[in-house]
């Protein structure tokens, strides 16, 4: 039977870099990921960790709960978590919760509860204590990605630093007026992480001793939601602020084009600055707060098979990088 | 044990409509199907249909292949899906194939021939004839969405329809200037439907006798990739367009957006439209060509369910639905 020692030099890797790829247990590159894993199939190295998985009566199946894929982050987050499951071979059951629905209801007391995966991955969905704990008592290996979750293990950035890093840069370059495009709307609540970013704005403003001058709009974090917004926000003239913080890029980049429509000049009229780095954010030229879900797939994947291997270890909460990326969308106040 | 007409009578409507939202075939609304599911539920009748699947050997799991769910068309397809399986009891399991990798070809010849599934629904992949030849010697269901394939039931809007109807539009309103924007480019080839889109165009010229004009300009399909072509096509006064048809709706608002860049009036001095309906084409008032990837999905479940009950029935080709959407990127020729 192949050995790990065979799969590393059949890939021309180190052990340790073969066992990385293997367990998605800290970082390789996307080839060399591949290439273990090219060898492990070679080799039938992972027929015989499916071989053990049956005698385990494990599944090699992992259930990844989540929002609809319709905006970028989730639809990112999903890609690197199928590219982990894949490298691993495992079999991802995607179940897809609308919020506040009795569809939500169904999943979590009656779907999973019933399904036979080996752990789960709760992505966004901000679950109930009551939600938790169904999740929990199925005694399968949980992670989130959000920083929500008291009671799982998680990854996630820091929603607050990142929005408030975001208010400081426009704050730096003499803004006093700055509005946050993205508060809740009468048609939903804020997400968790986007009243996060809220926070964060805020704490910029109160810092610098302008929370007098904040201004918060509703919007849904979305394209149209931003432009919406940022369309009424920007057509009084005698209110008009001089810059504004996007609680995404989305959201952002709808604001930046409801500037250019009013005929508003960006950067020199109104610095517009996002938090995510959104695929269509270098277009824009945008301003914003970098990320990469899809890093965060990975990482919540070996999260997950952490603690499926090691159940009882303390539950851990990983901090994803995010940085400020800056463009030509922010300037000094005129 | 509950039947059928228990079902229908508990959550108030006809046996054939429960028949049809349990089953997956034929229109019922999103409320009624939910309604029905839950009654369903109520009297454990989900609880038998999944016990008769023991009985059968059927897993209650049908497999999607789809590509990285990073376009508007993927991720509103999987809502879709998502939402007719859950209301059926089957659990989804996801696969991503990235084109012409190598983890493709370890998906056709070692993921999908061990996995147990009952049904297989294939998206935008263009398999070809050997990857065909693995789906269908597994002997389980098989649907694709998309024209291309011949071996498989299938559901798809007519994508040389659509292009020719959007070109008409232009070609209507005066245009003998017609770009179109999502050519192959040096990174890739067009995928299946969108070479049809392009003979779609190309049709309309024809039939015009503007064949001589054609100008295809290449693009990937997104916003940044219709941005990028259009910006270099329109810098050139002498030679520039007064339309341009988009391969797609992502790449028909990225030549608006470069438009607007360039100081180029839209609708007066360049028209464009587009092919999707996408969720942004209202907010930039992209006249394009509707469809709905949410109903193909619940369509596509519907088609799979017909074929794991009914496997020797002949192949079924569905053509979904498509309509000229008329709004203010289009105007009569100056």
């Amino acid at each position: 039977m192949s050995t790990i020692a065979d799969v590393a030099a059949r890939a021309g890797v180190s052990k340790a870099t073969a066992s990385r790829a293997l367990t998605g247990r800290g970082y390789v590159s996307e080839e060399t990921r591949q290439r273990v894993a090219d060898a492990a199939r070679d080799l039938s190295y992972v027929a015989h960790s499916s071989a053990t998985s049956l005698a385990t009566g494990r599944t090699q199946t992992v259930g990844v709960v989540m929002p609809p894929v319709d905006r970028w982050f989730f639809a990112e987050l999903l890609a690197g978590i199928q590219e982990s499951l894949f490298a691993l071979d495992y079999d991802l059951s995607l179940y897809g919760v609308p919020e506040g629905s009795r569809t939500r209801e169904r999943l979590f007391e009656h779907v999973l509860p019933r399904r036979r995966f080996d752990g789960i991955i709760a992505v966004g969905i901000q679950p109930s204590a009551r939600e938790l704990e169904r999740l929990q008592r199925a005694e399968r290996a949980l992670v989130s990605v959000g920083p929500y979750s008291e009671g799982s293990s998680a990854v996630s950035i820091d929603d607050t630093d990142a929005a408030r890093i975001a208010t400081e840069h426009l704050i730096e370059l003499g803004h006093e007026d700055i509005a946050f495009v993205g508060g809740s709307t009468d048609a939903g609540e804020l997400s968790f992480g986007d009243a996060r970013r809220l926070d964060g704005y805020l704490v910029a403003l109160q810092a610098a001793g302008l929370a007098h001058r904040a201004r918060v709009v509703g919007a849904t974090p979305t394209m149209p939601g931003g432009y919406t917004a940022a369309a009424g926000l920007l057509g009084d003239r005698r209110h008009r602020p001089t810059a504004i913080v996007g609680v995404c890029d989305e959201a952002a980049i709808g604001a930046v084009i409801a500037a250019r429509r009013l005929g508003i000049a960006v950067p020199t009229e109104l610095s517009v600055v996002g938090i995510d780095d959104h695929e269509h954010a270098e277009m824009f030229a945008l301003t914003t707060i970098g990320q990469s879900p899809r890093e965060q797939g990975h990482e919540a994947v070996r999260l997950l098979t952490q603690r499926m291997s090691r159940p009882d270890d303390p539950l851990e909460h990983v901090a994803a990088a995010s940085a400020l990326v800056v463009r030509s969308s922010t300037a000094p106040r005129r």
